[in-house]
């Protein structure tokens, strides 16, 4: 039976009177997720022997224990060399490496901040802060279209052929940040080898969700480590990874994977901001996840309790959507969000019709540079964190809102 | 008996031989020290309620939990609010401020990058990280004496109030870094009320040493926040504290002490860089020092263990050099340092000579900008690290050491 545009209202209204506050607007794990992690709290304790290749406790080392950056090198498959754990978050040294680049320069290079002009190539949609970044520091951002397979990379190769004020990318090659999208070997490829005009050109290869997996197969992107290197590029990437969606958000290990060459400089240049990481909770999380079959099983767990949640997205989102033609999205194979291209013109109606009736999604225009959707399309939501009734409910608002924003807008015959 | 040279290069021949080991390079605590904080360990485990005022396992809650701001608030005398908990140490808060003042700006003002000069005053001798931060961001240093009291005032007032490109000046208010100096409540009143060009000039205050006594008598220096308050100065001082030598170095908490203005600005300017740090962590240091009282039990360990060790180092410095007039120093009455004025031209020799013999002492001239200490007569010593029995040979050695380099340069006579 279709919906009539007084069905719809009536449901709306329905949701609006419950005074609902449903927060699908970020990528945190839920309570049950951070539960998993609670047994690594027990596992450093007053008997551990801390005492190892320098005293955990102290100021000595800095890039890292030992232990833990065998277990990053071969989850990333580098080596341990080609690790640097610094503070508790990725964004920490995404953030740290890009004023490093501005204040200082990469090695024998011209510091950006003496440049008239910094751009950043910025796949879209994508991540905001990443982009949030390149606006802290005045980087100027290019747009390039999100594919399947990775950025447009035809448009990629001309961009940084012809314009040495463009010294970086970002990217979410695995289960992208948003559209889920997987980075092809040739992508990677084509990345390692194009021809830059700028010699300090860096790829910021963030691969946050490199062992999040929603599905029985596990996907990989190639290594473009390897890939860099093999090319004749080897100091062009700066790979990013981080436990916050593995243990815990708030209290993880954040690390880069580079080229012996770029991870001296970083650290070199960290030296004095951060003398050592917090080297008790690099052990303990060590100890919890020990070699890259740990990981996996660790991940399997997450899987059993967001995976649903995807599927419950995708099945009322045909539900409420089937025989429309508003909207289209992916069930994604990995990481935590769900991207959802609606006609034109819709995206902030959507979103501000969810937010009055009590539901919390990615604010419209948040996956594009400074916040500007020029077609008004995308929107992203968060899955995970909410219980998986919230969700529910949550997801038929959703649905109820695209369909009276699709009638508002295009008439009767869009539903 | 008098000794002569030969007796002396027999010594120092002997201690050669021995080939040592022994760093009294760095403030580290010794291992007796670290064993103090292990019970911290088992204070967090998996039964914890970690779900409290946030979820101390998630992202939210950016400033740091609100217990631990409490303590350090209290132990500060200054409100909640007034505190910002980021990262592990205190140096990393120095380092992004001075960062973001560089490349940001201050709240309204020009950032430091866009003019031609940036100056910062830097008591001497002091803090070498304090004055590699301004080499690593291009700040002029310029030097001024450090009394008993404090820096001279007479000098600061002087060329803060002449040069508006004069825009910090870094303190070690109690147990100065390395002299052990006491600011006193006239030098506090001064700074917070002197009339400065730059009107985003700061005062870098590191009270590294706040809780950190050597003596039954717990100095305290006047609150520089409520001084600059009530001079009208309110966003003139970022205050600097960590537990790097309260619990563990490389696993603590550092925090900055400011207005309610350059707190929101700190937090703002930080969101991004890092989200939270790590509150389970924080947590873990709550539940040991509870509050004040608690603190200074726990200090008192620490004063027992380290004492000894600074009266060891008076005894024998006495037993090595009294008679002669090549060294003057105090025993410090808090803090990490004994600060030895030799006579000129001797440091670098004196250092070279410990090096050769296999003890390691802090680089000579490093108390100074640019490692420039221009009468070559300044050696910072650290007792705290080698055990005991370590620390009296290298005590030993260092005797000799200054004793043999006064005879080569200036002769019999001074010995």
């Amino acid at each position: 039976m279709r919906e009539t545009k007084e069905i719809l209202e009536e449901r709306y209204q329905k949701f609006v009177e419950a005074s609902l506050c449903i927060n699908m607007e970020r990528g945190w794990p839920c309570r049950e997720q951070l539960e998993l992690s609670m047994p690594m709290l027990d596992l450093v304790g007053s008997r551990t022997e801390l005492e190892r290749e320098v005293d955990y406790r102290g100021y000595a080392g800095t890039a890292g224990i030992e232990p833990l950056k065998k277990l990053f090198a071969d989850i990333l498959e580098v080596c341990p060399e080609e690790i640097y754990i610094g503070s508790t978050m990725s964004t920490t040294l995404m953030y740290d490496i890009v004023n490093k680049a501005v204040l200082f320069g990469f090695d024998g290079h011209e510091p950006w901040k003496n440049l008239n002009t910094v751009k950043f190539i910025c796949p879209v949609p994508g991540y905001e802060k990443h982009f949030k970044i390149c606006e802290t520091f005045g980087i100027e951002m290019l747009p390039v279209r999100m594919m399947d397979d990775g950025p447009d990379m035809d448009m990629v190769e001309r961009l940084v052929a012809e314009d040495a004020s463009v010294k970086g990318i970002w990217c979410v090659p695995l289960y992208s940040n948003p559209t889920g999208a997987i980075y092809s070997d040739e992508t990677v490829t084509r990345l390692a080898r194009m021809r830059t005009a700028a010699d300090d050109f860096r790829i910021f290869w963030d691969n946050a969700y490199c062992v999040h997996h929603l599905t029985e197969e596990k996907y990989q992107v190639k290594n473009i480590i390897r890939e860099c290197e093999k090319a004749g590029n080897p100091n062009r990437v700066f790979e990013f990874a981080s436990t916050s969606k593995i243990t815990f958000p708030g209290g993880g290990v954040g690390l880069c994977a580079s080229s012996k060459e770029n991870i001296a400089w970083l650290t070199k240049n960290s030296l004095l901001q951060l003398k050592s990481g917090d080297k008790i909770n690099q052990l303990r999380h060590f100890m919890l996840l020990k070699d890259p079959e740990g990981v996996d099983a660790h991940m399997n767990k997450h899987r059993e309790i967001i995976s649903p949640k995807f599927d419950m997205v995708d099945r009322i989102l045909h539900e409420e959507l089937d025989g429309c033609n508003l909207a289209e999205w992916d069930r994604p194979k990995g990481g935590y969000f769900f991207n959802i291209k609606l006609k034109n013109g819709m995206a902030h109606a959507v979103w501000q019709a969810c937010k009055d009736a009590g539901v919390a999604i990615t604010p419209a225009g948040s996956t594009f540079p400074y916040g500007n959707d020029p077609d008004d399309a995308y929107l992203r939501i968060a899955p995970t964190y909410p219980p998986i009734h919230e969700l529910e409910t949550a997801m038929h608002i959703l649905g109820v809102c695209i369909k009276l924003t699709g009638l508002r807008i295009f008439g009767e015959e869009c539903i």
